[in-house]
């Protein structure tokens, strides 16, 4: 089944990403999952809180955990989350003494959530070497085509003549503060999630702080100050950051579109999309999918502002709202930055001499 | 991979719907593609455009024609559609003489939004059977639970006491108008897509006419006045009208939440979900799935919305954007739809004794 | 104060719409709203539900009746809605003995919505003339330039010669399908708000019905089944309406700033826009405001959606945004009518001879 | 005429916000753009430009300029901006022999966009002070009320006993976190719009540097490195943390709803609103009106991402298109902030006691 065009047998080298798609399946997900789930074994124990022999029992069945997938998506049609089952299977798989201390104190949002944050930090990697990829095919493009003339258009008309490398400026720096910008909300948005069932921690007593601060360090992720279960605004900032990225390609999308009209000419891009009409056309297809994507994205972030609205201390309407929108927007900000790059590579002529 | 949780292996059993699923696999969409097809050589064989016998080699050869998936996928991502290699595949299955007269005349958007209104037609009819039984199902509470007594609540204050039946008729009221809606909008969208290269059909002459007719004849669609490859209104009214049942839907689930409610005990429903950290809870988590459902296609209509603004005689942009967003508005409501029948026949108990 | 571009004492006449701005002024809201008291008024005395003496009294202080602009503004925001503090003042204006008669029954909600309908509908009466003013126009520069030659573009890049004919038929037969769904929404929304306190009629006892029709008939509104308080795919149909025509009338204004390029030049309008520091352009201003105002109304459709979900039996959350959204759909629909129509009027010349 | 609620005769004290809606008002715009006039005069001749003489008479002039409103409003309808007409205006007003030197190198969008900014920063100001108003209204409520009970609900239902402290802190520390992201946005927004024609200040020759830097100082904006017409990354930044602020506080006041339902009892608030139809209500309407303009920012954050594609030198749709909506944007995150503090002060009771 394919309701997706991002992993849609026959549209998913247009509008997908191979290299980001694997974070987003349920073999990712649940690898995540259980390593959350040793590490706070791990924690648990160093802090008292369980036996160190059932710490090792739990952690060394994770190793070799086999969820039994079929019987999460019939749970999670029940509860609502895939948490439930998830740590259920996994208590049984641990099998006594150990099994009580599985997942001790936890709930299944800080599985979750958590797991979420660690598939994105990757992705974040990879999106920021895009960009430096981008930003450095600009300066590249500049070296060779910056001199060149093209006329300036306001408002759908010819303004004056500008250089290739002012036009080229407009497209980089956006790209470059969106470095900065996920530079700055990098640490808010990784911080572990841990409250238990209602985001206090209730049966960790006084070892809450220190349970929390091992767990963060075991998996890179900052510490905290409380649970974050009801607090989207990470996420959420997340969102609208993946938006200005494709939003600013679905600017070069649109300008390139512009540019490589016929009479226009003003860049030349090897390999063009065919018609099955018309053999003669070269379609700048992927200026016309940055347009789309940065389209996409900017819907769904009206949707993800919805999702800020997280009523009292779990929210399953709001939450699962995230899950609907989120992996699509990291997918789209991931193929419109490989269609973006791929594109730059591709123009083989810029303007005009003067 | 799965990044739609539509088609996720641990969560389309909560998010997905098996039953539409189906509409949207690549095999139903190549199915129909070949459909059109068949009835494009069909109508141009008795109207004498192509030969009789070139017809007959077309639509055996059909019969059996399997697509090369991967070489679909790749000439995609240069081509933007995938109807300009499924052509090529299709002609060279063909083979001579008759391959030159396949696809003659069309062009990759008539067989693309063609076989998505094939793929649409019995999803808008399962649609309006799944609104009958709602409707039903309504009418069977109100003749068990009607008279009973509920606390009418305006601005989250309590009003004044109601029957059930009162609530009742506020869930029902705006379904059967959407049956009503759906009867008036099915003539304007089911409509053949067929205008060759730039709309004009130019390749048919004065045969345009009639060949049209022909192949709207055989698959049961209206003929057009003239291809809508840019008049996108049908596709985007479908889309007000799939969020206006999910948002009618979850109006419904927001009530049966705050119904639901301990301390309000207003309704009660068998089955509800588990948490894994408080084993006593009863979550009604198909009402939240209502609510985040109909929030997700709410701000998919405005994604949609801005498709209408399809450039000249066909936007890569606008009309990629679709993709990315009908198939997933489709089986939002297909779930929410499921979903709402779902948790009626689970209502044990509504309102209270007089 | 001018947060709003619709009635700025700069922009209005760019962005504005000085025929529909009226109906939205708090007079014309407060004209209404006295209208429908009177019309209660009558029909509950016609019935016997208050004495004839009271509804003379009643309906003859209406007519001078003053607001007290300020202490409504005031009572608002405590109140969450003017109709509290009106219908206090409206009885104070009425006395005794009378005044315990005046808006007997009814609540808030049914006079701010009913009085928002009893503007709604002129406004859509205007919008059916300037469509068809519309369909008129595109009709006239048909027979003009129908048969001189256009390049169609398909994905930005030229296709094939067409007929400026070919273009303008793709223009307007959506308007013509607009004008089709008006009038199939009309009726549905053109309903009589009514329902008291709880949507019950509670204090009407079996004179409900009977006071229902006397009203409905006097203001030349729909008699409902029950009161829509919270059932409001009424008034979101509209909305949707509104941004499919909006969305139309963008794709034109789209078309019309590709065809007005420089090196293009296939549609050439009088008096387009000059620019500050280049006297020499003609820019094609309306055609870009066309652009704007879809994009404003899509993105307005996902807050109008999400205003379905109006939970219980008043959701001031869910109201108050319609309050916050539609009336500014309505305006913008009618700059875009008004501005394509002066589009249209100033076309000199489209296509080329052939 | 009062399309918009935010400065409606009747609604603007629950919907507006009267501190911020000046700097959103015609004559405030004005003033902004005089003074970029002034600074670009001085500037200029500073640099040796223009001549000093004519930046003084400019100077002198401006201090006394009277704008003619009809005439700017007259000609924004053809020209699609303020600018033009305004800086006809302004030459008129100054007279030779300087007129030639006054706006000189500048574009409408510089004086426009610099105006805006101007204008947002003292917003900003204020809404920095309301932000931490509120974090302190909150720390007052935990010293008086942390310590007491609350029922901790997920998925709407009851979960565990919580204290009241534990669900102020999830109320305060996004709060804390916008405040984060407002300083670190700020300065990537209040940078200095200056590009002239084409973005280019193609004639300012090698002065173009040092006048911009003049002016930035002057008006206490950052230097860019270029001008930003195309560049609305900034803008949209400033969109979505407005959303992200109004969400936050949505979340609060859907709780606050909530708590404050019948037969929960967690919250009192002082002088909740009445209902026409029944005294004996209180309504929370300041919470509601929380839920109803988060809601309203997060559908307008689609529209801003939209107008990230700002095609080619100049986009008069996309301009066009924050203008719709930011000054909205803006005046939500107000009066939101407003409603917050005031809510926030009317609390009387939270909690239990235990």
């Amino acid at each position: 089944m394919s309701v997706s065009p991002f992993d849609h047998p026959l549209l998913s080298d247009l509008l997908g990403d191979s290299e980001i798609a694997p974070y987003f399946s349920a073999e990712a997900e649940l690898a995540e999952m259980v390593r959350f789930e040793a590490a706070l074994a791990n924690a648990e124990a160093a802090e008292g809180v369980i036996p160190a022999d059932a710490a090792e029992q739990i952690v060394e069945a994770l190793r070799g955990f086999e969820a039994n997938y079929d019987a999460i998506r019939l749970a999670t049609a029940k509860d609502g989350v895939t948490g439930v089952e998830f740590s259920r299977q996994l208590r049984d798989w641990v099998g006594p003494p150990a099994d009580k201390f599985a997942h001790f104190g936890a709930t299944s949002q800080d599985i979750v959530d958590t797991a979420l944050l660690l598939r994105l930090k990757p992705c974040l990697a990879i999106f920021e070497r895009r960009l430096h990829r981008l930003v450095a095919g600009l300066n590249a493009l500049d070296l060779t085509f910056g001199e060149r003339e093209l006329m300036a258009r306001t408002r759908m008309q010819d303004a004056l003549p500008i250089r290739v490398s002012d036009k080229l400026v407009t497209w980089r720096a956006p790209l470059v503060r969106h470095l900065e910008r996920l530079a700055e909300l990098t640490p808010r948005l990784m911080v572990l999630q841990f409250g238990g069932a209602a985001g206090t921690l209730d049966r960790l007593g006084d070892k809450a702080v220190a349970v929390t601060t091992r767990i963060a360090a075991a998996l890179d992720l900052g510490v905290p100050e409380r649970a974050w279960h009801t607090q989207r605004d990470g996420i959420v900032e997340l969102a609208g950051w993946l938006s200005l990225v494709t939003g600013s390609l679905g600017k070069v999308g649109a300008d390139i579109g512009l540019m490589a009209q016929n009479r226009v000419g003003e860049i030349s891009l090897e390999g063009g999309g065919g018609s099955s009409a018309m053999p003669h056309k070269h379609n700048p297809v992927g200026a016309e999918v940055l347009v789309a994507l940065a389209h996409f994205n900017a819907a769904q972030t009206g949707g993800m502002h919805a999702a800020l609205l997280h009523e009292q201390e779990r929210s399953g309407a709001a939450w699962t709202l995230e899950w609907l929108i989120l992996p699509q927007m990291v997918m789209t900000t991931a193929t419109s930055l490989r269609t973006a790059n791929g594109l730059l590579e591709r123009i083989t002529h810029l303007g005009h001499q003067r």
